[in-house]
């Protein structure tokens, strides 16, 4: 059995290109007691794994040059000696970029039983999914009276933030780089879309959209969102860090905003998280976002890109603003 | 009676002057029943009264032109019609730069019977020892196995911030402007000194100071310092937000430092804190903090300008880095 991998050639400077990627195909061995051989059928691709592509403090180590890359995936046991998998489960597992692979059974986890396309796995209801619901419930402490704004609302998690706080009973206004975004964040029912390419001054244009300040800002991006936000921002307000993807690619280091001073003058809190501090709570989060979802509540966002060899091609597009909701990589 | 009073006389733009301030002296009217004539005896300067002299947005509302400004003073009763406040009672109050005033009692507290001097009401035992206090041990939640970086490390605040920290059992790395503050810092046990005007590198000299990373950064400054603290704090770091008094003079806004990625990176907290919000652990704050300041394990650390008529210069001072601790004023 052969599987196709996608090695890291050379570390990106700046924004990745398709030289740093490099398709390979290696032979795999026959499974072990014990071993199952699994083949995905869908990978995810996400902003992180930038920082993972070059060498820096960070809280995953990086992947390694002429290595396999890895990420979140699905995938089904086609060939089983452990009893725990048998052939035709459907597992969740952290070796994407390989169309197959074999497994001991530590790092899969079988999916739950929620009637829910696989994907979703990856999305709604997978990481980007329970990073969302974790940031809002869990480090922003989320009241139904709060407004809140949220940078890259049409991304895998931004657009599952609006859902999740629109119908908790919040105002939500989002932000988005294209019309096309805008309409897809609009018709989640959030009560404003900015598309912040068009305005002039994001500070006044957040200000008109929410005249009564927001409580919360989601944080995703950075730059001038961070800076529009910490002034439009109501006393106490709380800003769960999610990412800021305005910096991933930045060679040169961008400087920050201007008015940090806010955070002491309003009594701000700005929190980094990480989703892996606080998988205790998957379980609880998927009942309740597997209700929503299937309730219609909250819908799934994906685009799709076919094939492991397009899967650079997917990654890259997650700088330039290609995803609407989750990226994914049918494989 | 007459009063000797400080007015507004301009907004500053920039770093505040003379000009800024005109004295004026005002006849008082004979007090009526319920009301006590006090005599100021020490005045309190502090950076956050920059903030009150323009007009924006901010938790207290701005001084107004051609009125008497305000802050924290020590007085003493010398005429009263109110039993509260008896003749000679000494009371801390809000109505500084002038001699003399007239109060109803509702802005007064007497002053707690510690047997300390005065003036320490204003300092080490008042509002900017119980600001070092409050945020260290109800925002950064300090642990006595943190390593603590402190910026204005000779401040009023961050000399309490030193000395409290370090009695705690904590490693404590200070930042001054100057060899003599420098030499101040040292004296009062911490356990390194950066004089950040004397090395080319702040991240660098942080570095070298606490190879084991920090995990408290006292925040007192912003700019350069909070860019160093981003880079040498440990994960989970907490960062209260006292002030960034390297902006409050800034007529163009100063930009951020270009790290705040690593909020998210490292799963930091950031957090804006007042001190009025935790005037109820005030009790329990000058007890512990009275304790230790006569027990000598925490020092009272004062520059004193004499006379009514030196207060502007002892508050442009400030911003001139001319304090050694408290900067006060005795009337």
């Amino acid at each position: 059995m052969n599987s196709q991998q996608i090695h890291l050639a050379s570390r990106p400077s700046g924004m990745p290109t398709q030289e740093n990627f490099k398709l390979v195909e290696v032979e795999l061995p026959s499974i072990q007691e014990g071993e199952v051989l699994i083949k995905n059928t869908w990978m995810s691709v996400d902003p992180y794994m930038r920082g993972r592509m070059v060498i820096r403090e960070s809280y995953i180590p990086p992947f390694q040059i002429d290595e396999v890359l890895e990420g979140g995936a699905i995938g089904e046991v086609i060939e089983s000696k452990n009893e725990n998998f048998p052939v035709g489960s459907k597992v969740s597992n952290i070796s994407g970029w390989r169309t197959t692979f074999i497994s001991d059974g530590a790092d899969l986890t079988l999916l739950p039983s929620v009637e829910l396309p696989d994907q979703h796995f990856l999305g709604v209801i997978g990481m980007p999914g329970l990073t969302g619901w974790v940031g809002l419930f869990k480090v922003a402490q989320l009241k139904p009276t709060d407004t809140v704004f949220v940078s890259a609302a049409s991304g895998a998690v931004g657009s599952v933030v609006c859902q999740i706080a629109k119908q908790y009973g919040c105002k939500v206004i989002g932000s988005v780089g294209s019309d096309e975004k805008a309409e897809m964040v609009k018709a989640m029912g959030v009560d404003a879309v900015i598309n912040y390419k068009k305005v002039d001054d994001l500070t006044q244009a957040l200000r008109e959209a929410a005249p009564e300040g927001i409580d919360v800002y989601f944080e995703n991006v950075g730059g001038a969102h961070l800076e529009a936000a910490l002034e439009v921002i109501n006393p106490y307000g709380r800003i769960p860090v999610c990412g800021m993807i305005a910096d991933y690619n930045a060679d040169v280091p961008q400087p920050g905003p201007s008015n940090l001073l806010q955070i002491n003058t309003k009594k701000l809190t700005m929190q980094g998280f990480i989703v892996m501090d606080y998988w205790e709570h998957y379980g609880e989060f998927v009942e309740q976002m597997g209700q929503w979802v299937k309730e219609g509540k909250v819908k799934s966002e994906e685009t799709v890109y076919e094939g492991l060899e397009n899967a650079a091609e997917a990654f890259i597009g997650l700088f330039e603003g290609k995803n609407k909701g989750k990226m994914l990589v049918k494989i």
